[in-house]
């Protein structure tokens, strides 16, 4: 069987590299008639690649040949991967992606194109790189209502923080790391300001909860204001500060989402997720919490997760898997004011001040010019009600039950 | 759809409440004709129990009914448990067990059977109880190719190790408790000598590597020699001692396969992992190593799995679900004494002396009358001629790289 990958860049030559690499592995054990690359979409030539003699220039070819039915879509960014994504379903080619920003998105109106022309739409690496998340999600935990999804879901901030708390680093300092390292980009916002973490909470949320989840609609916070302090803080609390994105029902139709750093447990799986690597946790009713662990990004993880795809779809060209979610809705996500958490204050203002507007709280310092507790859950606009007016709030942070 | 339960035990009784709980959310998102359960085949009757009506005491109720498509067996053993599930299979019916004993003794002949009368045998729940596993290695991890699993497998001897490791309680008092918590049997031998895990390993080394492996074949060692001596010395080394179940490539077509005590670093995803809660690495060419974390047994874990595997046969009764592995080999786990690690040792002997047969070992402890080392990879064999004729070798424990 044949495949295009449209988009040659880190996880577009993975895929070339890991179809050819497993090629008997896939034939023996999965796709008894092969699976090869025949074409690489991309504005650009590779001489010297060795795959330099598949590159193309048109969509057309693609289009036009009856005898490739899977298209991979590791072009990233919208335009112009929903308009390829689109016509090359319509031609009754399935899709695979690992492009998040599409799928979040895009994901409602591509799943019923896909539907529309009885072709299948995947995108497992758009979530948690090589880490099997979507389909444990809509197979392995189907007989369970689950009610929170939450995770690491971005490797880059998760190794900023690594560097924080393992090594006592000022935030500016590791980012420096991660960008030689090629973990962070020259401009970092995306990764640092949440916004990728983002994009996969709301992919998460649509699988779990059913309904398409836009950007938007999910409180967003970054890493960026975390300093050592409150890092020191979490360990006198006896956990770590990680950038958590999460989902969870509210029992009444409605769902929560947000992203935002978060005091851990250090009992928590989620705690000793380390670098780069990213996790993801899901609560069901039968099963209680089930942990997903790996590398979150890097050209071969993904590749890994996007050729799993491909080989799915080589094996459903009759019977199209059936998945998906309903469009969104307004107010399916509450606002961030109701949102309700025990959460870490941290502050120089009058500690008594701040504790007797709380029914009780936990102290994790609490020294002239200084105080660190821990509330009881509240909603986030109580929250802001109690603090309003009180000078010398330094951070506000959520803490988990994970 | 119609479901038939074999084995109204602690499996059984959950499979039939978790499929009544979520019947809407499965027929809403899964199943639309929805699945109920038509009968349950026990020994017993059941009294004022809410699903007393269903409870039948013939096989052939089951058989004779052409409308039940999907049988679960969770009776357990493997007699009469496997003449029951041919019964079934044979009769045009998917059957669906949590007995890993059934599927590490008999995989290979059920999966032959499921295939000739086009039905499918799955059994996820048998390995790692409500942990998704046994399709994230079919599918998920399909582009991979799995050099090695490696994993906590039993909740038993990992509660009891836990309890020895943080409130340094000695083994018998550990075990004690766990009895009278439920967790081990009142003969608690096939969890405390590792057959269990042995049986699930077997399964796992199956899928992940194409034949089907037997318990027999498996070097198994249980924790009830495992002392706090032992349990300190891996702290001093960094990290802890866990009952670690693994197979892995030897590189020439065969493989390693056993289930022993281990020393595991506090690093490791696996270190982390306490009480009754299971894990499993999977360590593969493309996607590097995943962990899946969860609860490994249980009622309603397990049946989340049972019911997982009922939706997937009941999505599947038009086409199949191609997989399986190849007949056993003699020979292709290789012999225990081939197999080479670091190894972890423990004694009063003449610690120059032991030190000295080995190229170099990382010394944990050397004071008189005790000494604690780490040697460098060896083989089995290897280390067993150099400690041939040495008075005074306490322990001797594998060391893992995970």
């Amino acid at each position: 069987m044949f495949v295009a990958i449209m988009g040659y860049g880190v996880v577009g030559s993975g895929v070339a590299n890991c179809l050819k690499q497993n090629y008997n592995h896939i034939k023996e054990n999965s796709v008894p008639e092969g699976l090869e690359v025949r074409y690489i979409l991309d504005l650009r030539d590779f001489p010297g690649d060795p795959f330099e003699s598949l590159v193309i220039h048109d969509l057309d070819t693609i289009i036009d040949d009856p005898e490739v039915k899977i298209v991979v879509e590791t072009m990233g960014g919208l335009h112009p991967a929903y308009e390829f994504v689109t016509e090359c379903l319509k031609s009754g080619k399935s899709v695979v992606t690992s492009n998040k920003e599409l799928v979040a998105m895009k994901g409602y109106e591509l799943l019923l194109t896909a539907r529309e022309n009885n072709v299948n739409f995947m995108f497992e690496a758009s979530v948690g790189g090589g880490i099997p998340l979507i389909r444990p999600i809509i197979s392995c935990l189907a007989a369970n209502e689950i009610t929170e999804v939450a995770g690491i879901l971005n490797g880059t901030t998760n190794f900023i923080l690594t560097k924080m708390i393992n090594e006592n680093m000022p935030f500016d300092e590791a980012l420096k790391i991660a960008q030689s390292l090629g973990y962070a980009e020259k401009d970092p916002t995306a990764d640092v300001e949440g916004i990728d973490a983002c994009r996969k909470i709301c992919i998460l949320a649509a699988l779990c909860f059913g309904r398409h989840v836009y950007p938007e609609s999910v409180h967003t916070e970054g890493i960026r204001n975390i300093t050592l302090k409150d890092v020191e803080y979490a360990k006198k609390w006896g956990g770590v500060i990680k950038l958590i994105a999460s989902a969870s029902k509210t029992g009444d139709g409605h769902i929560t989402a947000s992203v935002s750093p978060a005091f851990v447990r250090n009992e928590s799986q989620l705690a000793g997720v380390n670098g780069v690597f990213n996790a993801a946790l899901l609560r069901g009713n039968a099963v209680g919490d089930v942990v997903f662990y790996g590398q979150g990004a890097g050209s071969m993880p993904t590749a890994s997760a996007v050729a799993a795809d491909v080989i799915d779809c080589a094996k459903h060209t009759c019977c199209r898997k059936e998945f998906g979610w309903k469009a969104s809705e307004e107010g399916f996500v509450i606002p961030y004011d109701d949102f309700v958490s025990p959460f870490y204050i941290r502050g120089n203002a009058d500690a008594e001040k701040v504790a007797s507007s709380f029914s009780n709280v936990q102290f994790i310092e609490n020294a002239p010019g200084e105080f660190a507790l821990i509330t009881p859950p509240v909603s986030v606009k109580e929250l802001k009600s109690k603090l309003d007016g009180i000078d010398g709030i330094g951070s506000v942070i959520r803490v988990t039950d994970y």
